[in-house]
């Protein structure tokens, strides 16, 4: 299993957002829906052993997850417009202390990046954090089959992520000498897997 | 330079499709939209040495192509419906024989894949094709910086267009272990020619 963590600094917390104005009016959502898109999708099937947690920390309700599990996911087209409905539908459930599903394979809850972090780490998982000045993924990407890895949006990570983060992380990796896009790094992230795998 | 050329089977050559449904009315213009964007965005900024050639060979009038050249490119914005509308522009103008702009580094004008690949073999390009029975493209990465690379879209590419592309191809390239769509392919090539020479 492979989890990837996207911060969304300000992906809206309620679901009354344009699906026509993804990257405005939903705080960026656009970014987060790309990432859905190159974490789950292969040429002709999906990749049933991920799930991609979607931290959304933008109005009026900061700090709700996300989650889409590749094993039981339903109803996801590759296009923007598709997984941006499946959030949005997630967003008009009441967000709980515990998951609750809203659509196969999505599920939402009230929490924040500590809480999902302490998750991971009390279950011994191996965390790695996306940044430029990491170390290079090639040398190390046999070990990274059963890795929870973290991404910033549009902002990258802020501070105050960011020290969060640094409590969890194993590892900083970066994935080649020019600073890319989250969605375009989870493709190659993934390709350095499936080739170290193989 | 490096140059792109996705085919667009079923992509609409007329401009009055809706924007809020690129897979389904415009045929499957979502793919290509998403191509647009894994060839052209760094992290915060645009690559300028690339070229994206759309052949879209839907209806109502099959044969139309849409250039993004990267060094002149204006209004464009990560999001499918961003590229989406530069292309719907594009193809509110006539299509003529020779190339003309609708905004600042689009152009359309009508031609097809045999028209496209004799002008990169006149100027003596070297031309791959992305296909999962081809070499590993790691191998060759630093020889690729001046190259064209042809892929096809959710249809891959008919034996028609195939057979087109092998009178041109010098070699038939592989990008890894599972076969994953064209923008995922296109984000894994600049990566290993990024890496290949920095």
């Amino acid at each position: 299993m492979k989890d990837f963590v996207i911060i969304g600094h300000k992906a809206l917390t309620s679901g009354d957002f344009s699906l026509n104005d993804l990257p405005g009016s939903a705080g960026r959502m656009d970014i987060l829906c790309r990432c859905i898109n190159s974490a789950l999708f292969l040429s002709h099937e999906m990749r049933r052993d991920i799930n991609v947690h979607l931290v959304l920390l933008g109005e009026p309700d900061p700090g709700k997850i996300v989650r889409f599990n590749g094993k039981e996911l339903k109803y996801l087209n590759p296009d923007e417009r598709s997984s941006g409905a499946l959030i949005k539908k997630a967003l008009q459930k009441d967000a709980l202390e515990y998951e609750s599903s809203s659509t196969p394979g999505v599920w939402i809850r009230k929490a924040d990046l500590q809480q999902l972090l302490e998750e991971f780490a009390e279950k011994e998982r191996s965390i790695y954090y996306l940044r430029e000045d990491g170390e290079d993924i090639r040398g190390i990407a046999p070990k990274l089959d059963d890795s929870v890895f973290i991404l910033g949006d549009h902002m990258g990570v802020t501070e105050e992520k960011e020290s969060i983060i640094e409590n969890f992380a194993t590892k900083t990796l970066n994935i080649g000498p020019i600073s890319l896009h989250s969605d375009h790094c989870i493709t190659i992230i993934l390709n350095e897997i499936d080739r170290a795998t193989e």
